[in-house]
């Protein structure tokens, strides 16, 4: 039994882990200044799934299971705060998914690119001086992601690379070109929390994890008053889930592109193992480790194929639009990514299957009259520095000269 | 002749530039918020020599040369400031010096640590915002450090490596090893730069600046009241700088650890014909370019014996005293970095030569009347998240009880 604090423990994987963990019997607490449901007000959007306020999670949770998780509100960014509470539950763990986390969101414009990476690096940088100063030997499991390698033309291995150069060679940090603001914050905090390791010799595993589909884990699923945030909009939704949204509502399925853009994706089921894993096994004192967090790859254009497919069991006429893409990525390019580190340390993959699309297609049927089609639509353009982050009726849209509110 | 606005423009570096560019023909403007100067006073510290205020010094430039330099004072992390500034000098180039620029500031505590990222970070981020915003033509010369690579165990390229791997090949970032938080506020920089060239085809030139020596150029001599910063202590003083205000004082050169430390150094009259050559020859549209910019590699210990020598043609007795080092950094190591784009670009460097150190060592003895002992020990260690920024009188040292103020 180990004491862990999940940062961001009100979020769309901060919630599942923290329930998954305490099911197994670890100590939780959660940390969470809810600006997650705060963006959904900023961004007209709500989650399909109506989610319920923390203390009503954390009681339902705590009737179910008997277990209690303690809950801290207050920002990341307040060092005294952070510090206070790592004094106070003192932690063998802290597992850190408390950054802004959407690409879109940090690509609206410049106060929304400056407030992702002060907010996402300083948030990292207070909770290494914590660890340092107040609990020297916690290990801090921080959420990267796949996304800071972008797409190189050679396979992609965890964390680091060997390099053989001019009759010598060395083993490097595997070089970065992340695609947006977003994951540029997440590439500044890996540097940074690698240099901390090295310095104070404190230990951190860096997931870089994949695109994270579904929305029930085992504990979820137990009740209602559990439910997990299930975000289909084009800021906060990743592919698949938007896709199956979409298809309940009978709302052609959105393609950035031809749709050849490949990346790592995962189970939110494999989500919660695998930051469990990362905790039962924590690095050496001073070890800096990196592990990619994803189970398989698709290409955007193949997970919209399988929902066509799915769709059509369900008598849902599923077409797909290729929409000109809103992002500044190569649409066809070679991907191979390693990730064999979290099978190594047990992780046995949910892959996607039919059945399981049947599940979160059932879940976005369900709740399709929560759905607003106003939010499908990319609105944020990675060419331009100032993009609408409101959406607006679609009869207003031809008189918003000079700041389009699609990807045009 | 060009348009060109050097950020930072009163500074060490910033200043002799903006005179050099000046000279050359082109229209120059500066920018500064003077809190190179306000840490002086924060650290307790000066320059050895006596700069002037800037009016003062624009003022003797303009009598002695007949060139005005305009002069903008504000703080290129105030967004609607910088834009204005743009808007208004519609430059061709922007040299970007705007950085809180010592590793040791950056590793005083964790406040030191978060303004050096964020401000830094921050500045930059306006600069690329402001250039797609107003001026999208424009190239920005950026100023970045070696130190973004370490010391890996292969040669050093410039800027990018192609990396064969499992029979496929690309040619990728070199991957970076930043060795403080302030060297990785310019890695930071460097990944954001990267990016915002690719999304919006603005053009940049990343600076992979060494260690800079010297204090003269030949726009500086023509003046005493041009005269420019020559630091010599623990923080904002380089190496080779401090050394010889140590030896011109009688104490002895202060080498961290084995001294084998080796980096690569330029004199400063090679910065400013650098920082010309970048602007002369821009890239194109959308390209972002590294170059790395310094002349010759010397270790520290290899600096120490050159100043050693010099110094008893001056009569001085000069001995080195190697201190444990308060970096975390390889005391050996491989060492060989690249550094022929400036040259092919028409750069003839000034290589280190006796005389150039007979210059430097005789402007420590004439101004050695002004040097603080007490600021040569280091103070600021690494290993710890708080150190004591304040130098202390030596008698006060033995009671500051669990908060050392020199590099035990």
């Amino acid at each position: 039994m180990m004491n862990i604090l999940v940062l961001g423990g009100d979020g769309y994987c901060g919630w599942p882990t923290a329930l998954h963990l305490s099911q197994s019997g670890h100590n939780v607490a959660v940390v969470d200044n809810f600006c997650r449901r705060l963006w959904d007000h900023e961004l007209g959007a709500q989650t399909l799934t109506p989610i319920r306020p923390l203390p009503e999670r954390i009681n339902a949770w705590e009737r179910l299971s008997g277990k209690t998780i303690k809950t801290f509100v207050g920002d990341v960014t307040n060092f005294h705060f952070l510090s206070d509470v790592i004094v106070e539950c003192e932690p063998d763990a802290i597992v850190h998914f408390a950054e802004q986390r959407a690409a879109p969101y940090s690509m609206i414009d410049r106060e929304h690119a400056i407030f992702t990476q002060v907010s996402n690096v300083v948030g990292t940088l207070n909770v290494l001086f914590a660890i340092k100063e107040v609990q020297p030997a916690c290990h801090l499991v921080k959420l990267g992601t796949m996304g800071e390698y972008g797409t190189p033309n050679i396979d992609i291995e965890e964390g680091f690379i060997r390099i053989q150069h001019n009759g010598r060679e060395d083993l490097l940090p595997f070089p970065k070109q992340p695609g947006s603001f977003y994951h540029l914050s997440k590439v500044h905090d890996s540097h940074n929390i690698a240099f901390c390791c090295k310095i104070w010799g404190i230990r951190a595993t860096d997931l870089n994890q994949g695109v994270v589909y579904g929305t029930l884990t085992s504990e979820i699923e137990r009740d209602e008053a559990l439910i997990n945030r299930f975000d289909y909009d084009e800021v906060f939704g990743t592919a698949l889930n938007r896709f199956c949204a979409q298809a309940a509502v009978g709302h052609p399925l959105t393609v950035y592109g031809k749709g050849g853009q490949t990346r790592g994706f995962l189970d939110i089921r494999d989500t919660v193992r695998c930051i469990e894993l990362a905790c039962l096994n924590p690095p050496a004192l001073g070890e800096f480790r990196v592990f990619n967090q994803f189970t398989e790859q698709f290409s955007v254009l193949q997970l919209a194929q399988m929902v066509q497919t799915v769709g059509k069991k369900f008598g849902l006429n599923v077409s797909i639009d290729h929409l000109p893409d809103p992002r500044v990525e190569a649409e066809e390019h070679y991907y191979n990514a390693k990730h064999t580190k979290l099978v190594d340390l047990g992780l046995r993959p949910h892959l996607l299957s039919e059945s399981l699309l049947d599940s979160l297609v059932n879940v976005a049927v369900r709740y399709q009259d929560r759905v607003d089609q106003s939010l499908f639509l990319p609105r944020v353009d990675w060419r331009k520095t100032r993009n609408d982050r409101k959406r607006k009726p679609t009869h207003a849209k031809a008189t918003a000269a000079g700041e389009s509110v699609s990807a045009d």
